[in-house]
């Protein structure tokens, strides 16, 4: 960026707690839980931002669902940090959440280039990330609806993907988005990560308020209608928005990246590497944990004898293990997991995750 | 046996709880527990004797530490029995505790016939059981001191054994005893295995009292006067006697292979084959139980997924285990114990075990 510009920051806080049960909850999501560190997630993707080169921040704007406002109130005010926190009454995919974050940036008539990002992600290299964003902030603060693409290094079948076109002519790095992938399967992973022209699809976002409402009005008026409407017959309370739940019922669900990416011939891909993780299951949350000698990640009470790459994680009673390698165990309340790391995708259709 | 013998019930009920931490534990080990179904182990070793052909059962004598006095007495109590309770003031080996046990059946100037057992073994084949003791306890009416040789049907390195020698005269099927075997390195106990002329030291004998005082008075002197003067100086309360603490605890503790099994002329070996362990370890327990269609053994709430062979044993908090094999998962009020089977022999050696 060569002059300062309003970034103004919107993390998505959704999620629905069931992939690293028994610790994350429907009343308490991964994003809300001190994961890495002391920060939440959610807390550590609002840090991530501080120090941008060329950015000035503007408050937060975090979308999260009704049930969260208070405790994500309570996360920003311990960080120093009011914000403004829009309350989806229900889920409707990412398109309506980033257009009620845009509304909300610009309803004072500024048009502030927003970063948005999904509140429950660790990235490790925050300068790598810094950078990445000075420059899709650059590329969006002249019009461009910005996609971050996560460079893969293994063939994950976790995460979806984008696969880029040409390389942007301004000379910038960035390039044209050819388009979306779905979780792919084991096979087509790795033909992407030999392709070399594929990254994972991180949900991370910058454009101009108005950039976006132009494209979305131009390919999906119906969402940007009713959003509007939705908006329009709201209500302030405190630091929080309430969306009219009955406009915002109505909309037919989309991810942004079909109800506008693929559509916007603004659209632009920012390749950037960055220690990023989903830490979509235990598996994932292990790796990005810092080990001891042997691998093993442990918090709280636990003694490890002959164990190799083993996640303990305790509220309370204390673990002894013995002779294992690559599992996870997660004490929680009246919950216990017991899992091999490649059995921790299957977290989610427990009896327990599922009947919460 | 060709008429009716009185037969007098001895259990050993020693043993420290360590091995099946963190279920087992000091203040109730294994013997106590109801590891196998409602009865606990040493109600279950008192149950296994009723009905024995040929046989006048007396009522109990129970040898065990002061500390488990009350809680023993309401098992006995429960099953309908009265018996004696021997209390030892202090463990020296099992030469000192028959000695006990042999004084208190004959102290009304009867010889009954002791079958003396410990309390913490399971026998699946409860009539093999019964056959094998109808057949040591005639050798014992008629003189002989016998102890049981269990057939062993794996090289186990946590038992130890017993060599035995020729075949006797009698034609009962009962052999000489060659000697005792600590427990051996896995070579070793293949090659007992391959011999045939190894047993398993199972703990259990049958012999009378007179016998059996008359061999220890001819080999250690020392332990049978030690024992008779601990119990002169004795007292009696209820159903209970309390040895002389003072004069048992100056016996050199020794095992009664060593001290009169090994010594005497009258040894005799009965074989016998009946499904028995002495639930050593998670691993012993874990084959001990029925079994699910994959193996499973499940106490307490609990969901396996892609599980084989896995042991759960929960006091409450739900168990969800995915993708393991060959494990054993103990939850017991604020201990957490997982471990391979091959890693079971190691729970005893853990912080929590050691420190209770």
């Amino acid at each position: 960026m060569n002059t300062t510009t309003l970034l103004q920051p919107v993390v998505l806080s959704g999620g629905s707690g069931t992939r690293l049960w028994p610790l994350s909850r429907e009343k308490y999501p991964k994003q809300l839980l001190s994961l890495m560190g002391e920060d939440s997630l959610l807390q550590a993707t609002l840090r991530r931002v501080e120090g941008i080169a060329g950015a000035d921040l503007a408050e937060p704007v975090v979308v999260c669902n009704e049930e969260y406002r208070f405790v994500i109130a309570e996360q920003l005010r311990l960080m120093g940090q009011s914000g403004r926190i829009v309350l989806e009454p229900t889920g409707r995919n990412t398109a309506p959440a980033l257009t009620l974050a845009a509304l909300a940036a610009s309803n004072s008539g500024a048009d502030p280039v927003l970063l948005v990002m999904p509140a429950d992600h660790v990235i490790t290299d925050v300068a790598a990330f810094q950078a990445a964003v000075s420059k899709g902030a650059a590329l969006a603060a002249a019009g461009a609806v910005v996609t971050f693409g996560i460079t893969p290094d293994a063939p994950e079948t976790g995460y979806g993907y984008i696969q880029r076109g040409q390389a942007l002519a301004d000379g910038s790095g960035a390039f044209a988005l050819a388009r979306f992938v779905e979780k792919p399967d084991l096979a087509t992973a790795q033909g992407f990560l030999d392709d070399g022209n594929y990254s994972w699809n991180g949900g991370i976002f910058a454009f101009r308020a108005g950039a976006f409402m132009a494209e979305l009005a131009a390919h999906r008026p119906d969402i940007a209608a009713a959003v509007r409407e939705a908006v329009a017959l709201g209500r302030e309370d405190g630091n929080a928005f309430y969306p009219d739940a009955a406009s915002f019922g109505r909309i037919k669900g989309e991810s942004v990246d079909y109800a506008v990416m693929e559509k916007t011939a603004r659209a632009a891909v920012v390749p950037v590497a960055m220690g990023w993780s989903d830490i979509g299951n235990w598996h994932a949350l292990r790796d990005a944990r810092p080990a001891d000698g042997e691998g093993n990640r442990i918090h709280g009470p636990a003694e490890l004898v002959d164990c190799r790459n083993v996640l303990v994680e305790t509220d309370g009673p204390r673990v002894s293990v013995i002779g294992l390698e690559d599992i996870a165990i997660v004490i929680n309340g009246d919950e216990v997991l017991v899992t091999t790391m490649a059995g921790a995708q299957k977290v989610g259709k427990l009896t327990g995750a599922v009947k919460q």
